[in-house]
């Protein structure tokens, strides 16, 4: 399986290290790039000239490679080029427009999705339950009761009901809260009461305790959390974005803080990343903030790992790919 | 209804003040002890001298009021006794003692459990996001990922499968956690893998990320988590006690914590209460502290209410009670 249908499959050096034996199987069709920049095939041989891939494989060894730009260089030459597999559950980054362009499947990657949700209940779960009070009282050897608020009973608004919306949906419900879901179009799903359409969204909003960003950055959704969204908000609500700094407008998120509305903000994405020193949000008293790391939990590798094995059996098969952007997604 | 079976129940009249419209069914029966110790009946009139109720609920109403001596002696002094309506799940404290020993019928209520289990999830999960480094590097105004491990996958030994362990036992299966219950018998729960009895605690200890302490008080129990408990424990897992301080060796668990054994200890509850200010749990970095507050959450008030309500008509149905406690739980 070398030149012809379905065709050679691109990923890093390190990430066949880590796999070697789980991609045994394909071990034909892989082409290895290293640090730097140097492609060869999986099964020895010299290094090969003018790669032309049918696949590739974009995650985070390529990200934290010296040849990233090789890489995606490599990719974007190959004239053979059908799939792309992200290593993100959102491709709305630039680096996949073009081959979104271009018609290339690109398949997106939801281990990240356990540890981001995570994240999103504890963040959550430290403001009901007054966290910041409740260290402040300690580090004063204060022996003072803290009343809190249980999420049981609480209503949540999840705006995006891909895998990070069910995910926190799954966790929220076992709390006892009410969830209904918002996605591009009505429907039904287990783990939420009711889905509405986006275009439901501002009635949703005076209802629900907690709201949570996880929909894909896109023409529609961009700064979507703007003064009309905050204005709707119930106050005192927990405001939650996981999803992408871009779907809210920071200045109206300000705004509406400083009525409450929302009465906090657990955020770890902005527009600006790194956020700039001088941002408000460092030092915000009504913000948790975290520096765009939900995606850093210790399961995402080998879970997304194992999304890309299963793509590429796939792939090589002939079968559909799991997890195809829709062109909207990209910006 | 005065005088004879099933009797008169002595509540506060603050709780009736509350709970007027909903105890109305059976306003005949109910003495209401004002905050002065004086009874009266809830249908009005001069104060009941020498009130002999058949029941009494002894909540927060109580707890608080400068009547709560007069309340007590009022209970123990009645020969009619049969019954007293606990404000909370364990009845390990004195107070409980005498009743259980003649025989009156203890109801517990679990209607803090569910704000209980968010407190356990909450420390639980600043531990695993690294919350204290996270809040580090922010007021370093430092933008940099901090890795952290998911819930999912990891292993829950919950040592008490009652109300407050099976609320706790939810939320972590809908993280993706494994779930064992230990309790007095072997048995099977919906919410639980596997329940293990009491004796073959040791040997799940070694396997086991988190452990939760929510059992009852008793002889038993007192004490559990000593040297061959910590020293049984996975290197770097995570206790949490929301039952009662006297389950631990408090030395012990500061040898453990010394050699990681818990790596991390969540404490509501100590031995001694208020925690004396020379306590090392007051400063210590493996330790997350709050100062038995659990039970101080929004909701836990008009559960329990609900509770005492629905006990209320059994009671003066002649219908078995609920949440009977065993005597093994006295002190």
């Amino acid at each position: 399986m070398s030149g012809g249908e379905p065709g050679d499959v691109l990923i890093m050096q390190a990430a066949h290290a880590r796999l070697e034996r789980e991609l045994a199987p394909w071990r034909d069709a892989l082409l290895l790039m290293d640090d730097a920049g140097t492609v060869t095939r999986a099964t020895g041989g010299a290094a090969v000239r003018d790669p032309r891939p049918a696949g590739a494989w974009y995650g985070p060894d390529v990200w934290y490679s010296p040849a990233a730009a090789a890489f995606l260089d490599c990719a974007h030459n190959s004239p053979s080029l059908r799939w792309l597999q992200a290593g993100t559950a959102g491709v709305d980054a630039a680096v996949y427009a073009p081959f979104l362009r271009r018609g290339i499947a690109v398949t997106t990657s939801h281990g990240f999705a356990p540890g981001m949700a995570d994240q999103v209940m504890a963040g959550v779960l430290d403001h009901w339950q007054r966290g910041p009070e409740r260290r402040r009282l300690r580090a004063g050897g204060k022996w003072q009761p803290t009343p809190f608020r249980e999420l049981a009973g609480s209503r949540w608004l999840i705006i995006g009901f891909g895998a990070v919306g069910r995910e926190v949906a799954r966790r929220a419900a076992a709390f006892g809260a009410q969830v209904t879901g918002v996605a591009r179009t009505a429907g039904t799903d287990a783990l939420a009461g009711r889905i509405v359409p986006l275009g439901a969204l501002h009635a949703e909003l005076p209802a629900a305790d907690v709201v949570i960003l996880s929909i894909a950055l896109n023409a529609a959704t961009r700064g979507m959390a703007d003064a009309a969204f905050f204005a709707a908000m119930k106050p005192g609500a927990t405001l939650v974005n996981v999803g992408r700094g871009a779907l809210v407008d920071e200045g109206a998120l300000l705004d509406g803080l400083a009525r409450g509305q929302p009465g906090h903000a657990v955020l770890d994405v902005f527009v600006q990343e790194p956020l700039p020193s001088g941002s408000p949000f460092w030092t915000h008293p009504a913000v948790t903030m975290t520096p765009h790391d939900s995606w850093a939990s210790a399961g995402a590798t080998s879970n997304n790992d194992a999304t890309f094995a299963a793509n590429l059996g796939r792939f090589l098969a002939g079968l559909p790919l799991q997890g195809v952007a829709v062109p909207e997604d990209a910006r």
